[in-house]
C-alpha cells in the first residue's frame, strides 16, 4: 500500500475544500453573520492540506486499485470529519453526533436531518449544509482530478470508486477529460436549474439551495415543511423535472451534446427509469386519489414524491406516511431502487436491477437448455461476464449490508417500521424514511450511537460498500 | 415437453395421497368422528389418480429437467387443491380461500394459520392438518420415488427441485436409493421423537401430531398457544432438540449412520447453523433478561423462539413481539436466514448464506488482487462455479420475489410490519411473522385475494422459487 500517494491526495481534496468553504463565508458576511465558524475551519483544513500536500512525497506514482479503494474512503471520511466543524463552531449542532450526522447526510446527498426547525438557522449555516449535497453529489475527488494536472493512468481506479453506478462509461477517452466534461454538465444544469427558479420569483438564496439540494439529489430544504412550503406548482414542477434529470446517467447528456441521438434512444436503463417513474406515479394516484381533490391533484403529489424518492434527493410536498400502504411500500420499493447509474443520485441503481433481470431471464432459459449461450445486451451494447459477477457481489454484499443496518439499529427500539425505513434511507441516501423517520419526522431522537451507525451506513450507500469495505479487510493492506 | 409422463406422474402422487388420507379417516374413527369428509376425498383423489395412471401411456418415458420442474410445481399445485378437501367437507374451514392457505401452509410447512381457534376442531382434521406438515417436508415426490419402481435415471432432476437445499448431496450412487435412505432416517426421528414426548406424558394424539409439526418443520399445533400450552419444560427441550435435528442437512445423519464421523466434523454448514442458534439465542437472551425472572428462564424462551423460528417450525412458547426491537429484528433475521440445506427446514438456508460469504471474501480479495484465482470450499469440498452462479441467480430471484410479495400484500392496507411479517414468513415457510401476524394473531382477517397471494408466496419458497416460477415461463414448453 503506497500511503504516502494515498495521504498527499487526501491532502488536496482537504486544500480544495478549505476553497470551497469560502463561499458559505461569503453569504455569512452578506446576510451580516458571524464568519469565524467558517474561517476557523478553512484555517484547520487548509492547514492539514497544505502540510501532507508540502510534505509528503510520495517515491512511486502508479496509484493502483489498492490506493484507489483507500483514497476515496479516507477522503470521504475526512472531509466530514472537518466538514462537520462549521455547525459546531456556529453552535448550530453543538452536539458532534449530530453535526457528524448531518454532514455525512449532506456529502453524501441523503439528506436525513438530526433538525426539528431548520428555519431558526443561520443563512451562512444553510449554505453550507445545502452546498455539501453539491459537492458530494459529483464526487470531491473527481473534482480534484477534472482540476489537477497530476491525474495519472491509475485514476481510473478512483473515479470507479467514487463515480456511483454500475458502469462507469468514460466518455472521452482521456479520464481527466470525462471528470472535466462530468463537471460541466453538472455546473451547467445547476445553473440552468438556477435559472427556472429565479424566474419563478424564488429568492437567489431559495434558489441555490434548492438547486443545490436537487442537482446532487440530496434532499436538506431551509424550510421545515420541505418544498411543500411553497404550495406552489411550477416550483413542484421545476424541481419534479431537474430531480428527474439528474437522476439520468450522465452519459446520455454527454451524447446528446454530441448529438448522437440514435445511442440515446437504445438506452434501455433511461426508458426503464422513465418507465419505474410513470408507472409508480399513475399506481400512487389511483391509490391515494380518495385523499385529494381529483386525479390531477393526486398525480401532482404522487410524481413528485416518486421522482423525489427514486432519484433519491428527499424534497416532500405531502407526507406519505398517510397514504395507505400500498402507495408506501411503492415508496418503500423505490428507495432500494434508485436512479440510473453514472448519476448522482443512490440506491441500488436502475442499472442494477435491469441487469437482475436480464440475468434472471438467461438463467431461467439455461435451467431448461443446459447448454446454451446467450449473451446479455445493455443499452444497445454487450455486457460482459466480469460485469455480472461484480452484479451478483454487490448484491449479496448490499442485503448483507442491509440486514445487519437493520440489526444495528434495531438497538435503539423503535418500532419496526421506523427502523426499517431509516436503515433503507440511510443506506440508499434518500432522506426520509417511514414512521417517526418519515417525511415530517426527523432523526434526532435516535441515540449517538444510532447516528454513527446510520452515518456509516450512508456512507457504505454513497461509495456503493466496496471501498469502504475494503477498509476494513486486512487483504487491501498486504502486500503479496 | 412431454406431457403424458409429467400427467402419470401427477397420477401416482393423487393415489398417493388418497392412500395418506386413511391414516385421519382411522382417527375420525377411533374419535366416533365422521368419515365422509375423508372418505370423500379419498374417492375423488384415488379416481383422478387412478385414471391418469391407467389411462396415460407416455410414449417416450425419459424425464429431462424441464418435466421435472412442471411435474413438482403441477403436484403442489394438485396436492393442495385435493388436500383442502376435507377442511372444506367437514365444515371445519368451510371458505375456499381460507382452506387453501390452511393446506398450502401444511404441505409447504409453514404452519401460519387463518384460524383463531384450534381447539375446536374435529380431531381427524386436526390430524390431517398436522399430518400434511409430515407429507410435506420430505416431499411426496421424493416419497413416490422411493417406493416405484419406474423411477428412472432422469428424476434426478425431480429431486434436485424438491428437496430444498442448494447442494443436493447423493447419499447412495442411485437415486432410488438415497430417496428410501431419506425417508428412512425421517420416519426414524419421527418416532423416536413420540417416543420421547409419550415418555413425557403427552397423549399420543398429542405427540403424533407434535411430532409431525416438529419433523417437517412446520409448526401447526393443535393448542391456540402453541407449545406454551404446556408450560412443560421437558417438552419444549424435547421439541427444540428435535425441531434443531430436523433443521440439520440429512446427509449429516447417512454419514453418522456410516460413522463416517470426520466428514460430519468438516461440515462447516453444520457448525454455522449451531453457531448461529447459540448466538442468537445468547443475544436475546441478554436483551430479555429484564422481562423474565432470571437469565436462564430468558434463555429457556430465547433458545425455543430461535430454534423454532431458525429452523422455520413456528411453534411458540413466548409472544416475541411484547420483546425489544432487537430481539424481533434477530428473529426476522432468522426467518430469511432458515435452516441447512437437504433438511426438512425453509428459509434462504445457511449453507447459501454460508456460500454469499464465502464469495464475497473472494471477491473482496480478487479487487485488490485481479489476477488471483481462488477456489471455495464448503463443507471441505471444492465448490463448483455453476453453483456459485446458482446462488447469485437464487438470490436475485429470492429478493425480487420478496419484493413482489411486500408490493401485494401491501394492497390489504395493514401496518408495514404485519404486511412486511406476513411475506418474510410465508416465502419463508416459517408460520410467525410481525405485528397482527405475529405469534398470538393468525391470518384469518386478510382479504381472500392476500390469501392466495401468501399461498403462491409459501409455494414459491417450499419449492425454491424455480421450479414455480419455469411454469410461468414459455421456454419451459417451447421446443427448441
Amino acid at each position: 500500500m503506497n500511503f504516502p500517494l494515498v495521504f498527499r491526495m487526501v491532502g488536496w481534496v482537504l486544500v480544495a475544500l478549505a476553497a470551497l468553504l469560502l463561499l458559505p463565508m461569503i453569504f455569512a458576511v452578506c446576510y451580516g453573520e458571524s464568519i469565524l465558524p467558517y474561517l476557523y475551519t478553512i484555517l484547520i483544513s487548509g492547514a492539514l492540506g497544505g502540510l501532507a500536500v508540502l510534505l509528503i512525497r510520495p517515491r512511486k506514482k502508479a496509484l493502483y486499485a489498492r490506493e484507489g479503494y483507500l483514497t476515496v474512503a479516507l477522503t470521504w471520511i475526512v472531509v466530514s470529519l472537518v466538514g462537520c466543524l462549521p455547525f459546531i463552531f456556529s453552535g448550530a449542532i453543538p452536539r458532534f453526533a449530530d453535526a457528524i450526522f448531518e454532514t455525512v447526510s449532506g456529502f453524501t446527498t441523503t439528506g436525513s436531518t438530526v433538525l426539528s426547525n431548520v428555519e431558526i438557522l443561520p443563512k451562512g449555516i444553510l449554505f453550507w449544509r445545502s452546498f455539501t449535497h453539491w459537492i458530494g453529489g459529483m464526487g470531491v475527488i473527481v473534482f480534484i482530478m477534472a482540476i489537477l494536472p497530476s491525474a495519472g493512468s491509475g485514476s481510473v481506479h478512483i473515479m470507479k470508486a467514487e463515480v456511483p453506478g454500475t458502469s462507469f462509461g468514460k466518455m472521452a477517452p482521456k479520464l481527466k477529460v470525462t471528470a472535466k466534461w462530468l463537471y460541466y454538465i453538472y455546473i451547467a444544469l445547476t445553473v440552468i436549474m438556477v435559472g427556472f427558479l429565479l424566474g419563478g420569483g424564488m429568492s437567489l438564496f431559495d434558489s441555490l439551495v434548492h438547486a443545490f439540494g436537487t442537482a446532487g439529489t440530496g434532499g436538506f430544504s431551509v424550510y421545515n415543511a420541505s418544498i411543500g412550503h411553497y404550495g406552489n406548482l411550477y416550483f413542484e414542477i421545476v424541481i419534479t423535472v431537474f430531480m428527474l434529470l439528474f437522476g439520468v446517467n450522465f452519459n446520455v447528456f454527454f451524447l446528446l451534446l454530441l448529438r448522437d441521438f440514435k445511442s440515446v434512444l437504445k438506452s434501455d436503463e433511461m426508458w426503464t427509469y422513465f418507465g419505474i417513474v410513470a408507472g409508480a406515479s399513475l399506481l400512487i394516484a389511483a391509490n391515494i386519489v380518495s385523499l385529494y381533490n381529483n386525479f390531477a391533484e393526486a398525480l401532482r403529489y404522487s410524481s413528485f414524491q416518486v421522482a423525489s424518492i427514486i432519484t433519491t434527493s428527499g424534497y416532500a410536498t405531502a407526507d406519505y406516511c398517510q397514504w395507505p400502504m400500498f402507495s408506501q411500500v411503492i415508496l418503500v420499493l423505490l428507495i432500494f431502487c434508485g436512479a440510473c447509474g453514472g448519476s448522482t443520485g443512490g440506491g441500488f441503481k436502475v442499472t442494477r436491477i435491469l441487469l437482475v433481470f436480464k440475468k434472471l431471464r438467461r438463467d431461467l432459459h439455461q435451467m431448461v437448455h443446459p447448454r446454451s449461450v446467450k449473451a446479455i445486451r445493455l443499452n444497445g451494447k454487450q455486457v460482459e461476464e466480469s460485469t455480472l459477477n461484480d452484479l451478483s457481489a454487490y448484491t449479496m454484499a448490499y442485503f448483507a449490508l442491509a440486514a445487519v443496518g437493520l440489526l444495528l439499529v434495531s438497538l435503539d427500539n423503535v418500532d419496526f417500521s421506523s427502523a426499517f425505513g431509516a436503515m433503507a434511507t440511510c443506506l440508499n441516501n434518500v432522506g426520509p424514511g417511514l414512521g417517526l423517520t418519515g417525511p415530517t419526522g426527523n432523526f434526532g431522537f435516535f441515540a449517538d450511537s444510532t447516528k454513527y451507525i446510520l452515518s456509516v451506513l450512508m456512507l457504505f450507500g454513497r461509495l456503493e460498500i466496496f471501498p469502504l469495505l475494503l477498509t476494513f479487510c486486512p487483504v487491501l493492506y498486504r502486500n503479496k
